[in-house]
């Protein structure tokens, strides 16, 4: 039987059972692959004796309470190596059946092809997509440092434990999480390397002549090396783990992809492909493993539950901490996630004051509302990629964080999007609530995350400012034109364009307390603010009138920075002797959930003659203005010049906007 | 008067004369911006005397032939800059006037904000968004030496010099790219670090502590460090830049942004804002230039102008060897870059043979075509982001490329989606036709240059295979949803998505001949084979008839996995007496290109009962189905599962279009 915190000499003289430990892992992975005839077995294969040893020396964790916020946190980044997750997962008592393991992959499984977030216990995060699940894994890290600042080291600052292969260290998103997690001197963050130097490829050597370790020293990582298949060194790394204070970790752990495998290990053959049965036969015999498939003898199970048994003492010593801290309450009110009455009062508040305006931009309609409400919401956590002064995304409270002071809440992500996104995935996982700001042609460096977001339904609001050729001068490199569809296709994710200060105050409203990610899509240039008194109310259905005629001849749909171009329009064909309506469609998402009857009432069937205007790409505005409407869009790239010169010169004048109504009338 | 090829001595001696000549392009920078009131004065004033040096003492070219084959490359990554290189061909006598600087940023003019490939002469590639430059340059460089293998190193295997800033460096793709030039042993790429440690936010200590002297020298760079204000150490640096052969160089460039401003000199105040008349005054004045807003005074002119002179001997001997090069014919032809007979009949011969088979996956389809024309299309360069087996993407006669043998025609790009695509473009650039494959889904990480590729009008062609839930058991992270709907929303680009082996030898014929970049949509499950023979040319229009009744009811209108679907249902509808048309529509940017009357041929306006299948986001169907067609889409996230159970689960059944095409008839 093992002994609760294993001592050094003890655990090397167990090197054996360790191994035998491991093999469960293993034979449980190679049998699901083989069941669901899909799967990578190489990696669970090589990567068992390292997993096996992490759960028995370092990780803290309680397969009863698998959200416990003191646990540490450990993440798969080369997701395809799922089974072994699955199958640690299993043997240590979560919520994880040997029924779950036989249906792997299958539909509606507990246990699909990568880690799936809030669908399996014990699963921290989404991955697959090479390098995401590190950088996530940084996010967790700097969480669990600032809530340690906040709340006690007794309670938080916890280990994150992030494996990762050679593709994830391949993706230059690598390079983003390295340098955040050195910069925000993440010592509780261990990187541990699957250098098996194989990829689908072949030998790693077809593509790079990287040292890794090298790398991560470079970096400002502590590194070491250590033989992923020799226990007693990996129980000595994890008992010797501590590094220098403000370093972040970084062990190479020397593994064979398909390790056991006598015909396919240390080959890309053992990456994606089930082993078959001869091959199980053969590895079996090699690693000495005579058990039938998915049989896991009565005394390997009993040893994998004690070292879930045996992370109980600090368990309850946690507990003990929690039950009596001073701040219990207010850790409750910031894991609610809630926003507060004065955050709620005081957005309020800037939106009357919002509704005086003239013209403002929304970015910075946006700024000051965020200023308004950024000191009562603890879990707000704002940041840019390096475009501070554009976003708007700084309120004055917001100090920079550095690795000296965890209580700041300004991160200053660098120019490093694609790491942002998913830094905001980790720490929206966390319990915050992270905003952060690029421009909106820069979503091309940060698509993955975004995804990853809306698939996750983390909370989390993505500030893209600059949003058409209305920043100008930049030109087609910046201006976006295709990225508002993208947004829009992307299942789960509620985009948001408003169309002035007003309607950017109830957007913020909307992306601050919506369950799931927010596209926060604003203006770099002035916008009218809109006269409608209500306008805030009726954002939250996505579509609302702004300008209601009698007998409407037609429809002038718009969003944000083209809303005040069909108002103005709609004056000159009011004065033409054609009234016509104007709708802001500031959330295509929002205003599809609305029922039929709302959203006939904005969009009457019987008007059939409708015009949308939008600087971006038309691609699915035809739901809006069906078969007889027109569309004036982006259906080319932008140009660089002042944005009233692109604005006439790809058509977004009132003489054009008019013109084409007349046009539609007359085609009737 | 300068003389041809400075020796050193002499150079040193010019060096005051040197810093002249760089305070003309820092003014023209300082001047221009102001003039257009917007625009990045910092960066131009920070590397104009690298410039000048490098114009001086390294770079060569031909102002009167911008595209001359024998010329080196110079590159901006840190494209923002753009006014130092416009100020530079002015200065050289390249056809960028006076007159075009003081339109900077204006609409038409040469000089738009941001560097744009084919807009103005002598600007290599499209640049602003970071790092790409840099990607582009690797793929410059690669293209040089693969020239050179091939065609002699007395016409090819010329200098790339790119000058790349922190956000350059900060960004993922630098990490992939600088992994890709040593792996590919690109001794005659020069990476110029425009090393001023600020940007936007702030100094870069807010954000990074890495010494990227010490990471390009980890990563097999060779490197140096030169003061970026020191004219003799400037000259001295690239008179002496030969490195170790097979090694790639960096040069940490040590400068000022803003260099000469007393007030904003080395603070982010100087990057993208004007400085305005007073601070260039004070400027002026502290850097002793005496002279009027774009006033050049004529020995300076004089002194540039010998300066492209001092050139003319080498680009008179590479004339010479070129006119009596053996190759000459040979080379011709290949930068004229048809596809000669040879592959045509082949590609025929193959489509006729695809023909025949029952069933395939369309990404096996591909890779059968590519066989066939491998070997008869000198300018292809085939190769994956690591996925060579599942892309189909490696004819038998493509072997590896490697430092060892520029020959060879085949790039593991490693698991670097991002670089892959940049380093497309740079192959494109330089006369390559680039064919890169990973899976759709795996789009988001390249979104950017895939981007950059349709603004230029690049040729290359992006394969993407795995292309809905039909991928399977890797589940939703796998699985693209929203990916068609971004590559139709982006100007320029063609989207190919075939329904079967025969309409994938079409599709890869329009793919291979198209003039600017393709997007190849490829199943990874067995399509069956559309009865339809001339399917092949009707592929071109976008859309065509595959299955014709003589009085539809209705149109079933799919692409790709789902043209079989439709069939199938159409069977079942005919039997029940509901005769329904097939609309196969591969490709909408082709089909929006047909005029009016071929476009209703294949959906007649009076057939307005329609049903569109995708297993993809149902954004912009609405175009095909009008207001009152239905869409068989994913409206979520997919999930892991068999193949078949996903398309059961949503919805892609016979039973599901069947009933969903009976309720439209219905609802009429």
């Amino acid at each position: 039987m093992l002994h609760l915190f294993l001592p050094q000499q003890q655990a090397m003289l167990l090197g054996m059972k360790s191994h035998t430990l491991a093999n469960a892992l293993r034979f449980l992975s190679i049998d699901a692959v083989n069941a669901a005839n899909s799967g990578h077995p190489g990696m669970p294969m090589g990567c068992a004796d390292l997993v096996t040893a992490l759960a028995q020396h370092a990780l803290r964790f309680n397969p009863q309470d698998p959200n416990w916020l003191g646990r540490d946190r450990f993440i798969l980044s080369n997701g395809h190596g799922s089974m072994l997750h699955y199958a640690l997962l299993h043997m240590l008592g979560y919520d994880v059946a040997l029924e779950d393991l036989k249906n792997f992959r299958s539909l509606n499984s507990k246990t699909p092809g990568h880690p799936e977030y809030a669908h399996t216990a014990g699963i921290e995060t989404t991955t697959g997509p090479l390098g995401q699940g590190f950088a996530n894994a940084v996010g967790m890290a700097l969480a669990q440092k600032i809530l340690a600042a906040k709340f006690g080291s007794e309670l938080f600052g916890r280990n994150v434990y992030v494996v990762v292969g050679d593709g994830c260290l391949m993706e230059g998103i690598s390079h983003e999480a390295a340098e955040l997690a050195v910069h925000w001197g993440l010592d509780n963050l261990i990187v541990l390397f699957d250098d098996n130097a194989i990829t689908i490829d072949g030998p790693t050597s077809l593509s790079t002549q990287t040292d890794q370790q090298a790398r991560f020293n470079m970096y400002g990582f502590a590194t070491q090396v250590v033989d992923g298949h020799d226990s007693d060194a990996l129980a000595h790394t994890f008992a010797n783990l501590s590094g220098t204070k403000g370093q972040p970790t970084f062990v190479s752990v020397k593994t064979q992809i398909g390790y056991g495998s006598p015909n396919k290990a240390n080959s890309a053959a053992a990456h994606g492909s089930p082993l078959g049965e001869a091959e199980r036969a053969a590895t079996a015999t090699a690693l000495n493993w005579p058990h039938a498939p998915f049989e896991i003898p009565a005394e390997i199970t009993t040893a994998w539950h004690a070292i879930a048994t045996s992370k109980q003492a600090d368990y309850q010593q946690w507990q003990a901490t929690y039950q009596n801290h001073p701040q219990k309450a207010e850790i409750e009110a910031f894991f609610a996630g809630d926003l507060n009455k004065e955050a709620h009062a005081n957005l309020h508040a800037m939106a009357q004051e919002l509704a005086q305006t003239d013209a403002m931009a929304t970015r910075k309609a946006f700024g000051k509302c965020l200023e308004a409400m950024f000191e009562h919401i603890p879990q707000l956590l704002v940041g840019s990629a390096d475009l501070t002064p554009s976003n708007n995304t700084q309120p004055k409270a917001a100090v920079a964080l550095t690795a000296q002071d965890y209580t700041n809440r300004y991160l200053h992500y660098g120019i490093r999007e694609h790491a942002m996104g998913a830094v905001m995935n980790g720490l929206s996982l966390s319990g915050f609530l992270p905003v952060g700001g690029t421009f909106l042609a820069f979503l091309d460096y940060m698509r993955e995350p975004v995804r990853l977001a809306a698939l996750m339904r983390t909370k989390g609001v993505f500030i893209f400012t600059h949003d058409s050729i209305g920043l100008g001068e930049d030109g087609p490199t910046h201006q976006p034109v295709e990225h508002l569809a993208m947004l829009r296709a992307t299942p789960n994710l509620v985009t948001l364009r408003p169309a002035d200060a007003v309607e950017t105050a109830a957007c913020l409203e909307i992306a601050l307390t919506h369950n799931g990610p927010v596209a926060l899509i604003l203006s770099r240039q002035n916008l009218p603010t809109t006269p409608v008194k209500k306008g805030e109310n009726e954002v939250k259905k996505g579509g609302y009138v702004v300008k209601k005629s009698e007998n409407p001849q037609g429809l002038l749909i718009a969003t944000g920075s083209e809303v005040a171009l069909a108002m103005a329009s709609a004056e000159k064909l009011e004065h033409m002797g054609h009234p016509v309506n104007v709708i802001s469609l500031p959330s295509w998402e929002l205003f599809n959930q609305q029922d039929q009857a709302y959203q006939e009432s904005i969009l009457p069937p019987h008007v059939t003659t409708r015009v949308a205007i939008e600087a971006a790409s038309p691609l699915g505005w035809e739901r809006w203005t069906g078969n007889t409407g027109k569309i004036i869009g982006m259906t080319t790239f932008g140009a660089s010049a002042p944005a009233e010169d692109l604005f006439t010169h790809f058509g977004f004048t009132v003489e054009n906007v008019v013109a084409t109504m007349k046009e539609t009338l007359n085609d009737r």
